[in-house]
């Protein structure tokens, strides 16, 4: 799977991922008016707003980016509605030829990773079918149970030629209270990083392992450290705008060859439209203003990169 | 709600919570074939033989103990129609007056959270009405993410009078790999014990706070010091019966008054009827060898209390 992430981010140039984290304040009255009108102010009216939303934003950026990230807990908040417009959701932005990452962050004892595994990025035989759950290409991973934790994911990305990004160093402000604690003279997030280096040796697809990382942006000084404890990981960066990461602040993220690192943005595309960066576009032009916002993230990076 | 739960324990004198993890091969032929004829060996067939599962269980349990803990995982695995089927068995459980405990291991960056504890244990308002997801009373957080990744799920408990158990040492082989690394001569799970007690402070509800934690039967000789370092928490052990766990093992997790502990059994009581302890039942009679289970379950516990 990392090979087709790969073979898609250079076919667009863009290491770029757009999170599809949908929230009532970011959606126009002309779709929420209408999703409320067939389905009522209820869980059903806000799922198809979401869809009605995301949709609008992949069709107009599914061929600039390889790549889209839905939070299922945007959609899981809403219940069964919800998740049925997740699951929408992913299966338009694969039939749109985008590769999906379902940031569900998943993480239990070793049956239960294997279901939740099952579950999202492989599949099971009932009878005489085979049936899959939510469908994703690849999903996040929360590592705090350990090896017997992460490894059914890894055997079902074996299986079904699918990928992990484990969780190493997270985005937000508190991530160091347990992250940063130092165990032997290196921080946990550094042993984690180990671990994840040494996961990934069991499936590696090309130069690059299925198993990959994410590292919040919001801490670029660690960008570099990390990119060598695990040569053969693609990195996803979150907090890229919106929580405050630049281009400049990636560098370290990405290898020599501008390959390694695949940076997400979430409200800074799917709710540019609100921002005064993109005033030129009429109220609730989500589409349109999404696309401009790619295109100046991909201006962004590729500068930042290009004077490595 | 932490002292819901312990008014239901007092009630059943059972500190025993039943774990609702189905699988296709604990549940008998004359409810899987009937799923299966109704709606095909399909993702709602196996929904369907989840939910009538389950029903016949807590038929025959819900007078016996205070609580229920499904996985989420298992009914995940078989996308929108799994949670369909968890959705409708936290329902009738609630019905049934259980305490209901989603075993959901959810955890992200702060706003993440929030939807994901609206969504469990919360509720939103969406134009003039209140909408619910899963609406559990209880549910399990991981703390990987720190600080800001759990206080959402508290500022929900403390509006809605609901409640948490934070993954402080899990039941699994490999949980030591980075729970019990060494951090300022301590190991990282009781970090994590230490800011459960601190957290839970801000939840308090009579004796015990809505903030517990989760704490594996199979480390017996870290329940005494995890019952120091958070003498608030109550503790909810998983790993009993079928993880190897044994009522001897729980002593240390209770206090003196009998108690700050419940623990956990799944697969031992709800695959009983698969058990050669219990074959004086007829084959596939799931709710009575499971009430058997529970039964045998409260005696092997109250012993090993009352030697205490």
């Amino acid at each position: 799977m990392i090979q087709k992430l790969i073979d898609s981010i250079e076919r667009t140039g863009a290491p770029i991922v757009v999170g599809l984290d949908p929230k009532i304040g970011f959606i126009p009255e002309r779709i929420l008016g209408k999703a409320f009108e067939e389905f009522g102010e209820t869980a059903e009216g806000v799922a198809e707003a979401f869809w009605q939303f995301n949709k609008e934003i992949v069709d107009h950026v599914y061929d600039l980016v390889p790549a889209v990230k839905p939070q299922i807990a945007m959609y899981e908040q809403y219940g069964i509605p919800g998740l049925v417009a997740f699951k929408k959701t992913v299966d338009y932005c694969k039939e749109k030829g985008l590769i999906v990452i379902g940031d569900i962050k998943r993480g239990d004892i070793g049956s239960t990773s294997e279901s939740y595994a099952i579950g999202h990025i492989g599949s099971t035989q009932v009878g005489k079918n085979v049936v899959t759950g939510f469908n994703e290409d690849i999903v996040t991973v929360n590592p705090y149970l350990g090896s017997d934790g992460v490894k059914p994911f890894i055997s079902v990305c074996n299986k079904e030629d699918k990928g992990i990004f484990v969780l190493v160093k997270t985005s937000n402000p508190s991530s160091g209270e347990f992250q940063d604690r130092e165990i032997d003279g290196k921080p946990l997030y550094e042993i984690v990083a180990e671990h994840v280096e040494m996961w990934g040796a069991d499936s590696m697809d090309g130069s690059y392992s299925n198993v990959g990382a994410v590292v919040g942006a919001t801490y670029p000084e660690m960008g570099a450290k990390l990119r060598k404890i695990m040569p053969h990981a693609y990195i996803l960066v979150p907090g890229y705008g919106a929580q405050g990461g630049k281009g400049e602040d990636l560098k370290g993220f990405f290898n020599k060859d501008g390959l390694g690192a695949i940076i997400n943005s979430s409200r800074g595309i799917i709710a540019a439209w609100q921002s005064d960066n993109y005033s030129q576009f009429e109220d609730g032009m989500v589409g349109e203003a999404a696309r401009a916002a790619v295109i100046d993230m991909h201006i962004d990076i590729e500068r930042a990169l290009s004077s490595k």
